[in-house]
């Protein structure tokens, strides 16, 4: 019997599945919490994916419940659909939901929510000359938050409270957190209380709308960075930030902008309003932490590399231009150094860091390779700029993972086999499949372990004619590796990586590699003591361990130690929404971890300069 | 030998002095804390005053420190100058302070100083690639206050850090309340720590700074409540902010705008910059409190009479609007119930209600009258409405306390003797002259004991022809009495008491006494077992208590037991900005203290109509 894989999108966890197994029990084995109302019978038409490339034939069930035109986009039931072929699976955001535990997406664990918002629902008493109570007072002693001072409520909420309570004839839904009135609203709406998650990347911010009774993804909306225009890693923003007039309110405005977006598109997609969301949690490098809060991140620019703060940042979604309720809390979660930042903390939130286990080194690949080791109880990070080439960006024919980009790539004996994002004409490589061809590249000699490409003449003997035509010299005198020819334009384009593409690889992949190398060794480890690798970022999901190893990212322990995490920061970000001592744990994590600063390690830049080669 | 009464001014504290005592010590015996560099040896020169209307002649030491001119308007050394008139004594505001407790001013009792804002300075240990903490980690730390969570610091103040930190050399001074961060300044600011006391009343508004190491009166500066324009008394206010568009608003404005403007004034005087003000303390009406904080008082406006809060409320400078240090504190006190506020608390501050000490009833005579009665420990309050005439409002030549304004008046056998503010030509009467007038027309028989002004020819055989001719029928076919004229102008102008000013007058007192006799009677008490009334107010200080007493104001107890208390109201105020036990005893009083509603009593007609009758 034949296994398929499986890639579950948004959250790109991927899974191999025996054949004719039905999708719905697909994803409960990738670990997805998913609701069937009517039990995975077929009968309510709920549980509608989209199945790309090509779905499996549509049945009858599928052509009760779905239009021509969305059955011939892919769309089917998931309870009545089998896995026949591989497949790319868009989850809706209905699908997905849990009773009082949620399942932390691509990773073993659960989490208990325990959020410290709640919704009461108060039928006051009004007011007489027997009972003069002020409104304030009346609500807070309904509610049993009156201590006898003056209840937590901001004075812009204490202004419209009269007014609110009249006009419901005394009727109210109170939210508060812990003892603080966040919220006042007519009638009963304890049915309706969210929260969002936002993990903020250098290059895309994705932000999760989760219903914080049950943990359930109400929806989810994700946008590029829009700080992009000024620079595409961390340094440059730094930079710019600190150099150009207004600079850090700019992109703090950009941010913001892109933010509120996410909010729009979300609150839209669920069917709320944006008053309706009380709370919100963010992670992201520090970078990105520093321009969200307006806080500038000159420190950060030179040794000895020191953030406005590392600590959890906790204010009004008002002050912080947020657009959920004004009055609702922002948290970001902490730092833990100027280049580790709180993504870096939940995605070792995410994999259970603080609790006794393996030892794991987490990596998290990105423009900035962020490096988390657990032994012995002991955790340790470091960070490493590896530059944004792994990305696919910086590179001759980089591109982000969106349609038409070479995700995976394979040389056979006379070809070259691409696969490409959305099966379309091929407009460039992206992160997973730059790392594939170099892979292959570095197996077949056509890339020698400095990192040349040899002219044809120079290959070995092993590689074939077909092969060495790829190799062409370009208007430098360099070569160049010609994957694929775009013909769908009027000229047709070579998707080619340069002599200059391998080097700005070696670049980043000595980076990365040589932290983790210093990483383990500072802990008095060598790489056959890890017990497993943990492949954090949608970035990790998509790349081939054998590749990574072969070009030399990725140590070579045996594969099955390598584990992909999924975008375990987002995963840690909504733990944190949803719970107070996940909240507390991320917090717990900042404390106990220890930082080695590389660019202070004398070893450094022999262990760099070694990593550069090829293994 | 003579006595004399001084006045000394801004308090309003009046005491009797032997002739020839020197004015330092006459301060002293008034309970005022002064201060005198060189020990009263006339060394110095900082004692300066200003004596109205006349000055005792100038001697040598006066005229070595102080200008010919300065001479001339009345200015004089304390220390050097003996008491040999009446007189009035402007005191400076250097004159006063004291080490660590203050003396309440006219009244006996002291405060320590117990404030939550301190200064420190802190000499940072810069960053360096050992040291990598982050600003703030390293700013709390160095002051003692990080607990391993982000310090309370707003995010706004966040942000400045890192340049103020490194603009300063990392020599900064931190202003901390308990433990949040309020201010960091560069150098060394610790001897600049200020705050200030508000008393918001209907008619008048006034600010005084201290300085909170030390308790001493910095500046002081009043205003006239700008809101009057839309309203003598509070319900005319509240009825203005429920029934005009933006009436709340526009209300708010306008005492904020004359509380910075005040705040302007006084730190110009005290020559301080206003964020060195880090605290603010505010006492009104309920009704002003609310305007102020911008709460709707419509509750307050119909039964049964409920705020939007009578907690004490605290918030951000930036919140409220007001023009001190934007993260300093704004706190209001508490009020007790809707007519009932927090300057009636501020006077049982001051006069020390919580402690057990005799039957007292303090009387605060304003537009509202309010009354607190302490007995056997048990604390009970009301509001009566008196409306503006013993303040002068609303009567045919009422007035202020202004110069012009006939502030005591005696009818001697055959004329009329008026004291006149500032020995000018009469403008008015106000209060304490009105009080005078009625009392000298009732004990003379002029106005009978419903309140009659009686025509020439009804009047006792014992008015003189004289007196008898100052009473003239008006257009109305009523008779007013002229007590003086104007002939300061073109065409002469009568100062008169007329008809339809008693009436309004006995509406006043009829109020204010039916409220007296209804909470003593409501405590099973009688007007004999009160051994003290206090008189509250700057407008208490001015009462003849006899007068009072004999136009029915006030009961008839033994003179002694009557005791002006000066402006209690800003005194509390004070108490409070100084003190976090004072400000924890206020909210005591809140909570101790009973109320009695009036108008749900059904002996307060038949009281009101009597009490509204002469005696």
């Amino acid at each position: 019997m034949n296994t398929f894989e499986v890639v579950f999108q948004p959250d790109s966890i991927r899974i191999a599945v025996k054949e004719g197994t039905l999708l719905t029990n697909a994803m409960k084995q990738a670990g997805l919490a998913i609701q069937l109302p009517c039990g995975g019978t077929g009968k309510c038409g709920k549980c509608v994916v989209e199945i790309q490339p090509d779905a499996p034939p549509a049945g009858d069930f599928d052509r009760q419940y779905i239009t021509d035109d969305d059955l011939a986009r892919g769309k089917r039931l998931a309870c009545k659909t089998r896995v026949d072929r591989p497949m790319r699976v868009f989850l809706s955001d209905t699908i997905r939901a849990a009773e009082g535990q949620i399942l932390v997406n691509g990773l073993d664990r659960t989490v208990s929510i325990d959020t410290p918002l709640k919704k009461t629902y108060l039928d006051v008493p009004p007011p007489s000359l027997e009972d003069q109570r002020a409104d304030l007072q009346r609500v807070a002693e309904t509610l049993g938050i009156y201590n006898g001072s003056c209840p937590d409520i901001d004075i812009r909420l204490a202004r419209e409270l009269p007014d609110i309570l009249r006009n419901a004839n005394f009727r109210i839904t109170v939210t508060s957190e812990n003892s603080r009135i966040v919220a006042v609203e007519p009638g009963d709406t304890t049915s309706r209380l969210y929260g969002i998650a936002f993990d903020i990347g250098t290059t895309t911010v994705v932000g999760s709308i989760l219903d914080l009774r049950n943990g359930g993804q109400e929806a989810y909306a994700s946008r590029l960075n829009a700080q992009i225009i000024h620079g595409e890693d961390t340094i440059s923003r730094i930079k710019y930030a600190i150099e150009e007039p207004n600079g850090l309110s700019e992109l703090r405005s950009k941010i913001l902008g892109v933010i509120n977006e996410i909010i729009d598109e979300a609150v839209e997609k669920a069917g709320i309003e944006k008053h309706e969301i009380y709370e919100a949690v963010f992670v992201g490098n520090t970078t990105m932490s520093h321009l969200l809060m307006g806080m500038s991140p000159e420190g950060l620019s030179k040794i000895p590399f020191v953030p406005v703060t590392n600590t959890p940042l906790t204010t009004l979604a008002k002050d912080a231009g947020i657009g959920i309720n004004p009055l609702g809390t922002v948290h970001v979660l902490p730092n833990i150094a100027g280049f580790v930042g709180s993504d870096t903390v939940a995605v070792m939130l995410a994999c259970d860091y603080l609790d006794d286990g393996p030892t794991q080194l987490a990596v998290d690949v990105g423009t900035n390779g962020e490096l988390a080791l657990r032994h012995d109880g002991k955790l340790t990070v470091c960070s490493t700029a590896a530059g944004p080439a792994l990305e696919g960006a910086a590179l001759t024919c980089g591109m982000r993972a969106a349609p038409g980009a070479i995700e995976h790539v394979t040389l056979t004996e006379n070809d070259v086999e691409c696969d490409i994002i959305g099966n379309v004409a091929p407009a460039g490589i992206c992160g997973s499949g730059i790392i594939d061809i170099v892979a292959e590249l570095v197996r077949t000699g056509i890339v020698d372990s400095v990192g040349r490409v040899l002219p044809p003449e120079e290959c070995p003997r092993a590689v074939s004619e077909e092969l060495k035509s790829r190799i062409v010299e370009n208007e430098g005198g360099e070569y160049e590796f010609v994957l694929a020819v775009d013909e769908s334009g009027d000229v047709p384009r070579r998707i080619v990586i340069s002599q200059r593409d391998i080097r700005q690889i070696q670049l980043a992949k000595g980076a990365i590699s040589a932290g983790i190398a210093l990483l383990v060794k500072s802990a008095g480890l060598t790489l056959d003591d890890l017990d497993e690798i943990l492949l954090a970022g949608a970035f990790g999901n998509y790349i081939r361990a054998e590749s990574a190893q072969r070009m030399g990212l990725l140590p070579m322990v045996p594969v099955e130690r390598i584990r992909f995490v999924g975008n375990a920061a987002s995963a840690g970000a909504k733990m944190a929404l949803l719970s107070r001592s996940a909240r507390a744990d991320a917090d717990r994590i900042r404390h106990v971890t220890g930082h080695i600063e590389l660019a202070s390690m004398t070893e450094f830049m022999t262990e760099f300069s070694n990593s550069m080669l090829f293994p």
